[in-house]
């Protein structure tokens, strides 16, 4: 892409766009306000520390890095940690010295980890003393130069056949004194992989200058204040845990990192510490709302970011009901992950509240984050008209351009900055965007697409049901057809399977057109899933591949 | 200063942040949201237009810039406008082809205005209608390659002896497509003039990247949502009308564009569209605010920033009864505008509203912009503790690194990027700055400060005084001491001088230290005073200079 040169600015346009800086401000300017760690279920302490302390620790501790340890600009150290403030200091302490903080997902499979690690060769390892056995098998993987262990108690009473340091030890042996060192903005500050359903992990490293942008964006989009208070739901090793450590601090937010947590520990910080903003998936967030409905707490203003699959709105208006609001937003690993916020457009004056949810979906792009809808065979891009669906694709200063060293990403990538994100949505025309399944799950039957999330929910609905997963598989004269895969419940097990379908097809009649329903149905005990309850949809179009060949 | 280069990371880092992509992000997310420009007192129309009408009108004007007037990457092209949709068109069109534009500040006296056209020789003109005099004036000083007429009257019907051609006639007949560019962020977009009271105007040309971070800056200081309403008091030939209309099209708010104004249509407008947010100075928010009391109109979640010179208590505290909120925000031409935003900590829960509007003077540092108080004599920073006041400095990527093509350049600016503002100001251990004086009016008496305008203020309170000015002048023994320069009341001018001097003497004692009180009165008719009201200090100063000289 062409760059065409105006004339230079007289502005300081070669100020380096820096993650420290975030901190550096914070305990300026927000230097008495709290950072709120809780390591309990983790076998430590409580703490509370300052911005202005949790500056100091990490420049001790970017101290030791530099000149203990050898960490140079351009080195990885990965991270095996709770939601903690020491996960948080090391989003600061390795960027602030030119190095890269690797954020390993302790959910991965070890051999997942394995092939991380192997892929990125980290310099050293900083692990939670709760996660020593997982640093026991990684450590077999690859040869790391240092491990040090985070932990509430001495180096010496910590039990593993490692050798390790202590990062408290380290930490303190270091001066609080340092330079502000500078570092390009291009450069690499964080990284994270994918876990994606199929294949091997795929790994993103964010800049410098992506974070802060980013940051910016989150801010914005939740209408953050310095007088907010924050509780980091999201883990710290998914996607920069949203980018919420980074904004909280950029507004000198109080914040919770509540560590290894449950349900009863978050709902014990929200009622404590007031908490105005949080995030996470609706898994989690049903659980809390459940228990703050049982308690009888209200909690008014709390504004709860909801990502990651569509929260049902029972859980909206759950949080309504309590004087709190949910905003859903929309992103991935590789957009940092901001890309759309559910915020209200004057057009929407009118509605109720819960009707104004439904109606803003996945949210309205924000500004940074380019969005299209393209037809995934022609590349064509399609227009916002509520109805044309395709691939999502996205670009901006916070999205990937490429995955690390990977062949794999000529597939998702285009040459002048989009990624493809295999997601399949519709926006409309007042630029909502709703997702409606993943490209490789939607159906494409004779041209048109079915979305196989939407049977299948509908399919799940039905009294008779207890599981059901829609997968397209060939079809001679269609391309691809609908194929149902059902589990019923025990009672209903019995009955006449023909009378079954016959039932369900009346029943999918109400919501579909006859052309997107499931051409036939198969009856199973169980629906094979992965390790996170997500349906092996592969695995099945795999096993049913022929079952419509015949049918030209 | 050495940058650090880390490993490359893999996002999109060369995006290149654009002015235009905020109108093209407005124009896709946002094509409904109004735009609406009164053109009455102007001669004109009222007008309404949507963000997609816009954009197309700004790519037209573009395509005629580019493709009929051969302004090129780099050119400068002059802007003489109130308020209204073409200045703001303005801020788009040029910089979306590489080229800057010149804000022209129309209150400027014609030789400074001819000054900064021939320090930056621009290629053409944009002139409204209703100030073809002044481009008259101008065109005189510098030979434009064209000049522009922006009317709604047909260009036939403009009586000027100027060669000009009509911008809407050149929008009309050029097409509404055109290929996005990507310019160089670090390159000029727009640029403003200083107008400081002492020596010629400064020029500062901002950047793509510099505007783009401060309008992230400006929506996360005023909490900005896309169903915000906003109207654009300060003139948009003040350093980008404090970036607000940058702010707003990121955010796709409605956004009203009162043309030239006075206080009764900015009311109307604010009453009309149920205004949620704008920006000025104290003088013209009181004659607003006056005219709401009169009409018993309440505005219930308005938020006004004001900028320029410290508002009265009293002004925060009638918009508050309206249901309204005045904020203090403090920058300059130099600085974007916004280096600090009066934003609440929870610290200052429990105070009432009027207290915790007068805690936060000048407000907090916003995330961007880096602030310290600087010994003026030593160049030692010095701490915030609320007590040690020295020159306000100022770093950050939207903060000028040098004025245009200015000798005077080295005098503000440090070679490690630090602007020196000129204010003399404390910051408290919460971060809030409060600006005390400019640096050249401060009286330095002994090692200590004494803050002419505090002097002022308190004297002006006084029943007898008109006008009051305080100045230092050379003192053989303290270096300097106050004079204070006092107009009497026409009642009090016949009462005997040195009665008055001992009133006034005993009326500052209660307030201020018996070091710190004027030495002398000098009472006269009138002060010498600029166009724009200020006092001439430097005259006064020039005029007394040895008045204490025989007091060793």
């Amino acid at each position: 892409m062409e760059i065409v040169k105006g004339r230079p600015s007289t502005m300081n346009d070669s100020y380096q766009l820096n993650v420290h800086k975030l901190l550096e401000h914070a305990a300026r300017v927000h230097g008495d306000t709290e950072v709120i760690s809780d390591r309990r279920l983790q076998g430590g302490l409580r703490h509370r520390f300052t911005y202005r302390q949790v500056y100091e620790r990490v420049n001790r501790i970017a101290n030791a890095f530099e000149r203990e340890l050898n960490v140079a600009p351009g080195d990885i150290v990965g991270v095996l940690d709770w939601n903690d403030h020491r996960y948080y200091e090391s989003y600061f302490s390795l960027p602030s010295i030119g190095a890269v903080t690797l954020e390993l997902n302790i959910r991965l499979h070890p051999t997942e980890l394995g092939y991380i690690i192997k892929h990125t060769k980290p310099k050293g390892l900083l692990v939670d003393d709760s996660l020593l056995q997982l640093a026991e098998v990684l450590s077999k993987e690859h040869d790391f130069s240092f491990i040090l262990v985070m932990s509430d108690k001495p180096v010496e009473e910590i039990k593993t056949n490692l050798r390790v340091l202590g990062y408290e030890e380290l930490l303190r042996s270091n001066s609080p004194n340092r330079p502000s060192l500078t570092v390009d903005e291009r450069s690499a500050a964080t990284a994270a992989f994918t876990s994606g359903t199929t294949g091997l992990p795929k790994g993103v490293f964010y800049s410098h200058r992506s974070i802060i942008l980013h940051a910016m964006a989150v801010a914005i989009g939740n209408s953050l204040t310095p007088s907010d208070v924050g509780l980091q739901i999201v883990p710290m090793f998914h996607a920069n845990a949203w980018g919420t450590p980074f904004a909280s601090t950029m507004m000198g937010m109080k914040m919770i990192y509540p560590g290894r947590y449950t349900p009863d520990t978050l709902v014990e910080h929200i009622v404590t510490h007031k908490v105005t903003v949080t995030a996470g998936v609706p898994t989690i967030l049903l659980e809390i709302v459940r228990r703050l409905q049982q308690m009888g707490v209200k909690t008014p203003g709390l504004r709860i970011t909801s990502g990651g699959s569509e929260p049902p709105s029972a859980l909206a208006k759950a949080f309504m009901e309590l004087g709190g609001r949910v905003i859903q937003g929309y992103g991935a690993t590789e957009t940092s992950p901001l890309v759309s916020m559910a915020l209200p457009k004057a057009e929407l004056k009118e509605l109720s509240d819960i009707e104004r949810f439904e109606k803003m979906k996945q949210g309205l792009p924000i500004f940074g984050a380019e969005v299209k809808v393209v037809d995934p065979i022609t590349n064509q891009e399609l227009p916002w008209d509520g109805k044309s669906f395709g691939e999502i694709w996205l670009r901006g200063p916070w999205i990937a351009k490429e995955y690390y060293n990977d062949p794999r990403s000529s597939e998702r990538f285009t040459p002048d900055g989009w990624w493809r994100s295999g997601d399949v949505g519709v926006v409309d025309p007042l630029g909502y965007i709703r997702l409606v399944d993943r490209l490789k799950d939607v159906i494409k039957s004779g041209g048109e697409w079915i979305s196989s999330i939407d049977l299948e929910n509908f399919l799940m609905a039905h009294p008779y049901v207890r599981e059901a997963s829609v997968v397209g598989v060939p079809h001679p004269k269609w391309g691809e057809r609908p194929l149902a895969v059902v589990s019923l419940k025990p009672e209903y097990q019995s009955k006449d399977k023909e009378e079954v379908k016959k039932e369900l097809r009346e029943h999918l009649l109400k919501r579909f057109a006859k052309w997107q329903l499931p051409d036939d149905f198969i009856f199973v005990d169980e629906i094979p899933k992965t390790s996170v309850g997500k349906f092996r949809k592969e695995e099945i179009r795999s096993k049913y591949k022929d079952i419509y060949m015949g049918n030209g």
